[in-house]
């Protein structure tokens, strides 16, 4: 009988416990679920991990052999120097169709410019202007790692020209892929809508900044669904305020829940949507935890194990 | 030397003109292009035919080969009694794409409840809900012509349980089709979100009334980017008021353009966009013109040719 301590958000725990117990018996998995303090420390077997849950302390956790994030984002943990046991990210299914759906949803939001008919029904026939075409459109995917792929297939399989840029060289089928500081200028030039899924890690910081938001063609649509930390939030609403970029979907933040006040809100050319294009979902994330958990038991490689130098 | 009829809207002419000398230039095809008067109606051998355009009466072309339309729906020239020479419907890739992102874009701001976040930037966080995944919602697409199975497919791809349906039995890859009456009672029960892309026919005429709309799953949401006639304008405001039906986007209406007057302008639950779903593009368009022409001048058989009876 293993023991799987549940170190997630304290609210979710009627959610998870169900789905948890339910995904590890379907994995033919024998173990007790258990919250902080109804297991000694040195009797747990997994952790299944959020940075909003309680543990943050790993060193009593002796004879843990991993720590199962359900979360998409490491970047609060995996420089935790108390962490010695291997981590893994959540790849969900759900998680990467949740995001497949916001970006497609966002960006033929922007490319169709549906606002304009969502907010002003006032009686104009406004046919006069032929709507463009996806190929029309250049769309620039930062990151290409689960997430940024689905993302990058799925716009090119609506027929838009994608460009797709990660840090090391990567090849995606349908997609015009660059890599490195050079292929960042040529991706962000082709941006007439960037979408950045890229992980926080120091070289990602701040990535978005007055000098890259130049590069921009003159009323780009920045989409941010990747990490509030990739965004330099005062160049980006210098370059909203001077036109540069004509529009920002944001759904992720320095500081979340956003604060009511930031100018983000009051903005008239940002959206704000509260975290939600990569929510993970109980069921097929329990699923993934259960499958690491048997995993580990059989001796197999844990799916999605985090490389600490890299920081993802 | 063809002689080349352009019986378009007059408007469209200076699009029109340099974009069919390019395709009939690049199609091989040695024609030269007329406007009513420039020409005798005896000299020419097609027309470029929109109902928007000069000629009504069919009667004194004895020589034009065909009747080659700009437009996808061809219902207000299939029954005109002086047409005799063969009639070709507009079927063109910009076309297709055109409605595929309308409807994709439609389709996917509604299941992630887009317009809450476009219209209430008020501060308030709201991330209480995990957003539905496409499989939860079941999507209905009435009609399996090319623009119909067209959209079906983009949104069997993007994760929706798509259910098809159409008068005869048709057979769509990764799509549930439905046929005839019956079919059309199940089909409008799995329709979460219904988009109607029907041809307009007297079968078709007011086909979404009281009792069909009452089978729809309460709050259902419809799109119609088919044709206005499809659809009993009091019968949906009715469904509106009750609820029945949670929203409604409209493209198309049965007078266009539609009158600032009209209930579906003021309605909280209704956005209207003005005929931009399937707006033809000159230059795609008039590829498939030359083409058609090239066909006939080699005796193969027309695209798109429109079967009188079936009216489309």
């Amino acid at each position: 009988m293993l023991t799987v301590l549940y170190s997630g958000e304290s609210d979710l725990w009627p959610v998870y416990e169900p789905a948890l117990a339910a995904a590890l018996r379907e994995a033919g998995i024998a173990a007790r679920l258990v919250l902080p303090g109804e297991a000694t420390p040195e009797s747990v077997d997994y952790i299944v991990f959020a940075p909003s849950g309680p543990v943050a302390d790993f060193t009593p956790y002796r004879q843990a052999k991993a720590v199962l994030s359900l979360w998409a984002g490491v970047e609060r943990v995996v420089g935790n120097p108390t962490l010695t046991q291997p981590l893994c990210r959540m790849v969900d299914e759900g998680l990467e169709r949740g995001m497949v759906e916001w970006v497609a949803g966002q960006v033929l939001r922007h490319h169709l410019g549906l606002d304009r008919h969502i907010t002003a029904q006032d009686g104009v026939w406004r046919n006069d202007q032929v709507p463009p075409l996806a190929p029309e459109h250049g769309v620039t995917v930062l990151g290409l790692g689960v997430l940024g792929r689905a993302c990058a297939t799925a716009l090119a399989t609506l027929g838009f020209r994608v460009t797709g840029w990660s840090r090391s060289p990567k090849d995606v089928p349908g997609i015009a892929c660059l890599h490195g500081a050079d292929g960042l200028n040529e991706a962000l030039r082709r941006a007439e809508i960037l979408v950045s899924i890229l992980p926080d890690t120091p070289e990602t910081n701040g990535l978005l900044n007055a000098e890259t938001l130049a590069l921009l063609p003159p009323g780009a649509v920045v989409l941010n669904p990747g990490r509030g930390t990739l965004i330099d939030d005062a160049a980006l609403l210098s370059a909203l305020d001077a036109g540069q970029v004509g529009h920002a979907t944001l759904d992720v933040f320095r500081t979340e829940p956003l604060p009511p006040d930031h100018p983000y809100w009051a903005h008239p050319h940002v959206t704000v949507t509260p975290h939600i294009a990569a929510a993970t979902r109980p069921g097929s994330a329990s699923a993934v935890i259960a499958e690491n958990i048997r995993r580990g038991e059989a001796g197999e490689p844990f799916l999605h194990r985090v490389d600490r130098d890299r920081g993802y």
